[in-house]
């Protein structure tokens, strides 16, 4: 959904426990599992609250036609391109370019004028600072060239998938490295999700193993972004992951997960 | 500098003590105070180790022509228009409407190809998931379309400055809200940026006084990000920021502001 959408608890600026905050935490954010695994429901419920904002479309108008043309694409078109991408320039790249690079070949313009290698920054969760997953960062990018605001719907979906799902699931015909761990991240961060990883597969982020896992983890993200975006071309696609604002009470943009950084310690609403 | 050229520890697998991973946090770090506001180092020095992966520039050409060419903007340009596009929509689209409107309107094409509502969906870290503060996606869009391979030194810096500075620092000539507090985040994520400022002004994320902190911010970091883009192509630009990989023991794409979320609870390498 479009941000100017979303609606949120307007934060009352009382003083909320950790039980007000987080019901279940308690239950079922034991030992840094966080709600996502549990609810199925991913991480959604930790948002913006910008629906509030004097949001309109007025000068934000591109002189190129957007969104832009979207040709079915199949999960085993995407997955070994996104493979192979990653040991080229890594994940965020995998993404963009096992998407993009086949529009550009359909479909042209306006996809030939785009630098696909532009994207590759996002690797490491930005130049390895952590942060966003790649191959998410990726998918935001993506989306939202090909479905415009409903393309944040498809974010934040993938986004929840990501964070519930043993991963990574492609299996390339030809591995470069065999591997055999997979794990659920219940986070969005590329610290987290590789770490949790590494430590079940018992390597170092700096081995031919971890790279596997990330190059397999790429096409994973690829096939479930193709999937949806076909589904959405098709006017199939419901957005699942609902909007972060509404289910967390104060609003924050976050993550369910918060006891895995924050301990009992956690922050009361200002 | 390009991530091929970015060379780390390589994880020997051994266990690493909390004082081996982080000999300063103990002395530096207390109370969630992280290095970076400490060592004026930001928080460069945990990322990837893909300068280990066997990366080619093979099959990931765009047949358009990239980087693409760059006019010098000054702040007094970019810091209006991104306050005025924070309002119309958020961080990520702020920060890239602000340079790439500019460009459009000075340079055509290739930038009149690009649809800059396309990148809205960095809003409050994805999406409303807290994850990189959008003002930062939307640098890594711009630098990567604009400065290539560079564009992840600027991008770095940027990062660096972002964490160690006390900001909002940009004053319009006609708030919208009027705000007393700034603050420095030790950190690049959505959640923690904008969570320290909320607690230190005593406002709810849904109030106009953080709307105002964001826009304003997003001007800030607009205007850094082309301060350092006209130093490089000038040819005066020296990458300051440096190596994740070379400044982290094992290598893991993070921050050095471990404690903040791990307190003395720091993982050992596998």
């Amino acid at each position: 959904m479009d941000t100017q959408q979303r609606t949120g608890t307007d934060g009352t600026g009382r003083t909320l426990s950790r039980r007000e905050l987080f019901p279940l935490a308690g239950k079922f954010a034991v030992g840094g599992v966080g709600l996502a695994a549990v609810t199925g429901f991913g991480l959604a419920g930790c948002g913006t609250d910008e629906s509030q904002s004097t949001g309109t479309t007025g000068n934000g108008t591109s002189p190129s036609a957007w969104p832009w043309p979207y040709d079915k694409l199949s999960s085993s078109q995407v997955q070994p391109l996104a493979y192979e991408s990653w040991y080229e320039k890594f994940c965020c790249y995998a993404v963009t370019n096992s998407i993009l690079r086949p529009l550009q070949e359909n479909i042209g313009a306006p996809y030939t004028n785009f630098p696909i290698e532009s994207t590759k920054w996002g690797h490491g969760g930005a130049v390895g600072w952590g942060t966003l997953c790649g191959t998410l960062t990726g998918v935001g990018i993506v989306t939202g060239l090909i479905a415009g605001g409903d393309g944040e719907d498809i974010l934040n979906d993938v986004m929840n998938w990501y964070t519930v799902s043993a991963l990574p699931i492609y299996e390339p015909p030809e591995p470069k490295t065999a591997i055999s761990s997979v794990s659920v991240s219940d986070s969005p961060l590329c610290h987290i999700s590789v770490g949790k990883w590494m430590a079940k597969e018992g390597v170092p982020f700096a081995s031919d193993p971890r790279k596997e896992r990330c190059a397999r983890l790429s096409a994973d993200v690829a096939a479930k972004t193709v999937a949806l975006l076909n589904d959405w071309v098709d006017g199939k696609y419901t957005a699942g992951g609902g909007s972060q604002v509404k289910k967390h009470p104060v609003g924050m943009p976050t993550q369910n997960n918060c006891v895995e950084c924050h301990g009992d310690n956690i922050p009361s609403s200002p």
